[in-house]
């Protein structure tokens, strides 16, 4: 692999931002285990989009966009978890 | 502009999922107003990690990658603008 290029930098920066996002809420949902005001829907297809990116990213070879959408599907699919977990209560 | 590749099309539609999963989050926090259970930090980094992508498509060409982190900011900061105004009776 060549060096990152400064536009593949501005990807990482890009996907540390936003993938690094989804931890305090990770973070929040864990502790409070509350998910009312999240919406189900959103994180369904939030998360079946991320799995698309990281294959589209993979066929255009922007690493970027795969190696930050990997941990993203893993902590998007937490909360989507203990959403689906409260359904019964909400 | 080319007609799209079938891998523009894969990215299309990973866009039009992520882009279009915030569109029942804005929907329920307009509703309701709520927004105790989402995370602040989450938000702020998460609009200011789209701007990011929005440039990176931009410089890379890859128009899924632009044209799906426009909505997506305006929809995630409409849902930044609740949470910053919800934040004194939180």
């Amino acid at each position: 692999m060549d060096w990152p290029s400064p536009i593949d930098l501005l990807g990482a920066a890009a996907g540390l931002l936003t993938t690094a996002s989804f931890v305090p809420q990770v973070l929040k949902t864990l502790r409070t285990r509350q998910t009312r005001d999240i919406s189900l829907v959103m994180w369904l297809a939030f998360c079946a989009g991320v799995l698309l990116w990281t294959v589209y990213g993979f066929l255009i070879e922007a690493w970027p966009v795969v190696i930050t959408n990997v941990p993203t599907l893993a902590l998007a699919g937490t909360i989507l978890v203990v959403k689906l977990r409260n359904l019964k209560n909400e």
